[in-house]
């Protein structure tokens, strides 16, 4: 099944101004959809990274997609990932595969050095879509079959600043209003809750001083109870002392803290301080390890137990059931992480987790802060119950783009004029025209 | 794509009196084909370890087979790996999937610890076979896609007692003589690499006295010249104080040193005399390293340099693409072991290899030591050229099942006897009376 045709749409779609180490939200979070055509006329697509970086990298994969076979993914990558503009090669061997490091200090999925794993990613995710629908079965099946039928997510609070998101015609309502306190995080847990069913509960901390988001965390564990984990994110913005002094405060109140300070030499001197407390909470990091490059010295520094993971920058849905792998063969947790997505990306995500057995967390989402007016799947907004996503029967990710809804989102991001996620330059716009991401903060 | 009926079948083929530390080769080798038929009427095939105790565990495994869709194999490996007897489960998640210990002491996939890896191994193969045949792609395809289209394989010499293997109807002439010298060995070589163009070498070491097995590489790499690699396995007969002898003599000499000395521990200590001593060569493993939960211990011995990998006992090929993965991670060497097989099983390790791009080392392969009145698939035994295999571009494996050669194979099983393989048995009944397998002997 040839591929004749590889289409490419940026989109941009409403987003609040959420809060977080690297700075604030924009009002617009990008994305790129990606489609590939079959020669029989069928079409398999997939979500990723927003913006131009994003974009052009795909549009020069173009020469190794479009006339490829479908299945021909092994030697798609390794053209991909030599990214030299030749056309596609058949002598490819495991010598040309290059590997990628860790970005503590770049946005997740941002970084330039690991763009060929990301574009692959889409294309991979793209054409396995296109598979499953040529043949009838579901993607999950195509990477070895389900294990679940339904794929827990946990619920991501965030400090929030006033605002919907978007602006213009495009502008949204705030459904979530300021949330700067306790008190605020504490009824976004309740009313996300009430309305996703999530059974467990994260806050993307590194945003106030270290003693506000531990009161946030108790006064959410006293709201919540003990029935519903919680985790906390401060994206590498402690300290290790700082991390030991939360840690230490939230002992037996985190399910995992989540990358508390930067690198794998922080985060395993506040394991190793934790532990020396008496503290065995574990640590989770989508930081420190973003890349198997990162894995065994995360491993062999002790100071990572949950990776979390994402399809999106890895190299796509079969490297991150290979990671299971990893991960299960050295007793190593694994979730997902997430940035800001549609319908598209989650549906990806779910099949991948029905596929992967050793996935042993609610996995992170961004989905309840979009809206549905800027959904791209037909039928709108995938739905949630008790908390998780059921995994799809149907061909394929179990979906069809809206193909009307698509061009609404690539002339909302004609109209934004956002071509990159900058966190820091929105927090200088917003809040405070120094602002400089630091790491660590505190 | 339902699978209606599961087929086994026991065959024999004919097995020449080949030499190892765990014993002699009895007259005939046993495998077992598995067969899926879906509800339209497409047959998917596999073949695996052979005897009674292997077609009683598959037999074992029906009532989680027929019925289920051929795509759902997640599930039915915990199913099998559970091997409660239960009817196919729908609630499986991953706290129920078993895991393995290495079996240095029993023969490679004949333990009884790990039989429920070799049942699935053998079930996922047949029902990969299946859905390609029934989606019109390769099961490289269905793997992730070739990297490439030849397969290499190396020459796998054997210390040989005279004999052609078989009995009765079936006897098989003895093309390669007896076999116990560094001349003889030479000349096997010279055969075996004339009628294949094998690129590497291997010698089943282990058998005579290390200062014999010695002379023989010595004499290998005297009369191949320094562009054919290398290697000898004595299947951990050896102290680590012989194999310092062994490495240090063959200094220079060999690609890899293969289970030199039993357990990690041993092959630890191999390791590090041999670097002590100035001599870099890799140390391969297929008895101390045996299954997943053996590889961080391998991996943190230092021991192992190269994992033999095995799909018939690890538990499938998508768990040899993962382990290809894990490898890759941590900088290990890959390659495949062989157990005696006809050309199924080499076409299953052919796709394999072609989807595994971490495959550094031409995989060992026992085929040159079958007959072709033995082989069971339509158009005969599988071809070498130049030392490797053609990846087949056809549906499936790219092999179809000779019925009649097949109900042969099942009439020399009923004839010839034997129902488990014990290489020991046949040294104290050929050999000598009182033999036993010792580990270390040297």
């Amino acid at each position: 099944m040839k591929i004749v045709d590889m289409r490419l749409t940026p989109i941009a779609m409403a987003d609040p101004p959420l809060l977080s180490s690297y700075g604030l939200h924009a009002p617009y979070a990008l994305r790129t959809v990606v489609e590939l055509v079959s020669e029989d006329e069928l079409t398999g697509a997939a979500e990723t990274h927003g913006g131009q970086g994003p974009l052009a990298d795909l549009a020069r994969a173009r020469p190794f997609v479009v006339g490829r076979h479908a299945y021909d993914l092994a030697r798609l990558w390794l053209a991909v990932g030599r990214e030299r503009g030749d056309p596609p090669v058949d002598d490819a061997t495991e010598q040309d595969a290059p590997t990628y490091p860790a970005q503590t200090y770049t946005l997740p999925g941002e970084g330039r050095l690991d763009a060929p794993l990301r574009v692959y990613a889409a294309l991979e995710v793209a054409a396995l879509d296109l598979i499953g629908k040529s043949v009838g079965v579901p993607v999950c099946d195509l990477l070895g079959g389900r294990v679940r039928d339904e794929v827990p997510f946990s619920a991501y609070l965030f400090y929030k600043r006033a605002g919907g998101g978007g602006s213009g015609q495009d502008a949204r309502e705030d459904r979530w209003g300021e949330v700067l306190d306790p008190g605020a995080i504490v009824e976004q847990a309740k009313r996300m809750i009430a309305a996703y069913g999530f059974g467990s509960v994260k806050l993307k901390g590194g945003v106030l001083p270290p003693e506000q988001e531990i009161a946030a965390m108790l006064a959410l564990r006293d709201a919540l109870g003990p029935a519903i984990p919680l985790r906390i994110d401060p994206n590498a913005a402690w300290t290790t002392d700082t991390a030991l002094r939360v840690g230490t405060a939230l002992a037996g109140t985190l399910e995992y803290l989540e990358d508390p300070s930067p690198g794998l030499a922080g985060m395993a001197r506040v394991r190793r301080g934790l532990r020396d407390a008496g503290v065995g909470t574990p640590l989770a990091s989508n930081t420190a390890v973003t890349s198997f490059a990162d894995v065994p010295a995360a491993i062999q520094s002790g100071g990572v137990q949950v990776i979390l993971s994402d399809h999106h920058y890895w190299g796509g849905l079969r490297a991150i059931t290979q990671l299971g792998r990893v991960c299960e063969t050295f007793g190593i947790g694994l979730s997902m992480h997430s940035n800001s997505h549609l319908g598209l990306s989650l549906l990806a995500m779910v099949h991948l987790a029905a596929a992967t057995p050793h996935l042993t967390y609610a996995s992170d989402t961004h989905y309840p802060w979009q809206d549905a007016a800027d959904e791209i799947l037909v039928g709108g907004r995938v739905r949630f119950k008790g908390g998780a996503v059921g995994v799809p029967t149907g061909p394929g990710l179990g979906a069809e783009l809206d193909q009307d809804a698509l061009a609404r989102g690539r002339e909302r991001y004609e109209r934004c004029g956002y071509r990159n996620r900058d966190d820091e330059a929105e927090m200088r716009r917003h809040v405070d025209s120094e602002w400089r991401r630091v790491v660590p903060r505190w």
